[in-house]
């Protein structure tokens, strides 16, 4: 099998921890596998320079940026090569640059655009173990660039998908997706196999353990995805195509959000393209509007309510004071969104009622719905919001 | 003017320290001069990252540490240049391979083969400061190479020498070249300019200021060098062609070498080709015989001395316990190299026997001698050495 393995920065956060990464893949590669590794900085690292960088300059420039934070995955990539070589195994560490990982021009949060994966290649067929410096590529001018947030995770998959790989590990420090916050409901269970589009909800829903990008990316290439621990030896989450998952559950898991704000607006003139106004405005602001919900009033006028992240609840309320698209302006915080997750309610009726039914039992008020094929997202109080999830998960029997 | 600034690990040892050197790049810029900037990496950070690889084996692969050590320099040519930038100048920061810095094979210890210099040039005609990672470059193939010690003023040098520069000053943190080494006399002066063939005395008699590699490659290139600190506004030592020295101090300054060790030969057999074979051995085991002495004994066989660095007598010892080319071997490593150089006395005689008469005049036995045309060594006693260089300062008037 063609493996590529990415480790993030806890896994790889002390020398002791690279030590243990060379040994898994010394493991992975003794089984016969041919294997890439993807690595980040150090923890700390990226941050320290960071700090670093801001010492001089509240605003530096992307471009010094990228030069200064690719640094670190190129150490650890180092690191681990000098491990692994000493442990008696051909390795080679690359640059995103020798790895031929070219991305546009946009400094710091750049798309990739190719891999060229001639030298990864021929060093696979080198019989070397491969350790690539994740979250950086270059541009078409020789420029170093990065990938931005879950960069890494980004370069596994690309790398992954352009090898036409048999797997892309992520490994980190949690054991892989669970059917919801282990520290709400003790019971959740790890999951074994989830969709893409599964994943795409719990990403997009706050689950900390993949980022969107990459999961898109992966479905996009139908790279199969594992996301797992790199401190035990648990199986961790397989993330893959609906069709290549036998037993579709009907629900995978709960999603719970709690940071997210409510702004309402009461006795919104009824005239049309004043709602579009405000989301264009918003949209130009790059504030994410998430749940909206209009209805008309008894006098004629309309109620607007819609949501968005709770840390851009302050520069969204300063656009709205400012186009008072309304008599009324009222902002909540003490909103949550719970969401049920679960690719198997394309096919089933029944699993909103429960939910419904459920939060009903429960005296919790849903304040807003909305939902999508596999998935129904309410808006409840936030104080309630863990008891949602505690019954929820319960009723859907994901403790069993 | 054009004018390269290579400013060294101590300079930049700290954020504040950069912010110090940007300072004085931008006050350079601002006299109307162009300015390439090389930086080393910020003190400690190289030797931290050779630890780390020390970590996972006592002989990490040169390629590996070549990625590894070269992200240092990275790191303080960003930060450098994002200081710059903040400060209302233009500077964009290059990389060994962005400033078309290409070696050899030799990693850890390459040599630069030639520097493409278009992409400095196109950045200076946009009246924008380069700032180079010093250090390193880019072998044909595209692999990360290193210069080993001294690297970064080796970087300075060769692109001041590329771009045909008016200037290339080496920041460090001492004021300059001495006439000897103030701890031993306080009366010891800054010199203010010096040729590279005295310079090249001094760096290879222990000096450490510049190393001699960089000294050879300004003279081979024609580019004037100035040595001086970071830490204030001293002029510094000016290093030129001795053709441009207009007035030529008979003696520039004593230099004191307290690492050397004699290996003296009693009764080697006076047959043709010993002593080539003893100095072969030696070479081939790397170590560097420095002065050579052989006389004729009385009873028709020979004795035969030389010197070699103290740290490597042990090794040389072992070789010859081993050859065993005479019959009585004797090691002394209580002995000093007291040199006196001066580019005057080529066209001036009696300055070695000013050197002969101090030494008999302070009771100081001279053991060896050794002399070229611009520099008197003298090997004597090691706890006479101090006393020898404080006469020999004085009796050249080194203090006036």
């Amino acid at each position: 099998m063609l493996i590529v393995q990415k480790y993030g920065g806890t896994s790889v956060g002390t020398l002791e921890r690279i030590e243990n990464v060379a040994k898994r893949v010394a493991k992975t590669k003794d089984k016969g596998n041919k294997v890439v590794v993807v690595v980040s900085a150090m923890s700390g690292e990226t941050n320290k320079l960071l700090e670093y960088a801001h010492h001089f300059s509240k605003t530096p420039q992307r471009r010094e940026l990228d030069m200064l934070l690719s640094s670190g995955e190129r150490v650890t990539a180092a690191l681990l090569s000098i491990a692994l070589n000493e442990m008696g195994y051909k390795a080679v560490s690359m640059t995103g640059r020798q790895a031929g990982i070219y991305t546009d021009d946009a400094h710091t949060v750049a798309r990739i655009d190719k891999i060229d994966t001639s030298s990864i290649k021929k060093a696979l067929d080198e019989d070397k173990i491969v350790v690539v410096a994740g979250f950086q590529g270059i541009t078409k001018n020789g420029e170093v660039s990065t990938l931005g947030r879950g960069g890494s995770d980004l370069t596994a998959v690309a790398i992954a998908g352009a090898l036409k790989a048999d797997l892309c590990e992520i490994y980190t420090d949690v054991d892989g997706v669970y059917t919801t916050d282990p520290r709400i409901v003790p019971e959740a269970k790890k999951i074994d196999v989830i969709s893409y589009e599964e994943m795409l909800e719990f990403a997009s829903l706050g689950a900390k353990v993949l980022q969107s990008r990459s999961v898109e990316l992966a479905k996009k290439l139908n790279v199969k995805l594992v996301t797992r621990s790199s401190f035990n030896e648990n199986p961790g989450t397989l993330i893959t195509k609906e069709e290549d998952i036998m037993e579709k559950p009907l629900v995978s898991g709960i999603a719970l959000d709690k940071n997210q704000a409510r702004i309402t607006l009461r006795g919104v003139k009824d005239k049309p393209g004043i709602a579009a106004s405000i989301f264009k405005k918003l949209a130009d602001e790059n504030i994410n509007v998430d749940m909206i919900i209009q209805n008309v009033g008894h006098d004629g006028t309309t109620n607007l309510g819609f949501t968005v992240p709770e840390n851009e609840l302050e520069r969204a309320k300063q656009i709205m004071e400012k186009m008072h698209p309304a008599d009324h302006l009222e902002y909540d915080k003490n909103i949550a969104k719970v969401s049920v997750i679960g690719v198997g309610m394309k096919s089933h009726s029944g699993v909103a009622s429960k939910a419904f039914e459920t939060m009903a039992k429960e005296n919790i008020n849903i304040e807003m719905i909305s939902t999508s094929e596999i998935k129904i997202s309410m808006i409840i109080d936030e104080s309630k919001s863990e008891q949602a999830v505690r019954a929820l998960h319960k009723a859907y029997e994901l403790d069993k």
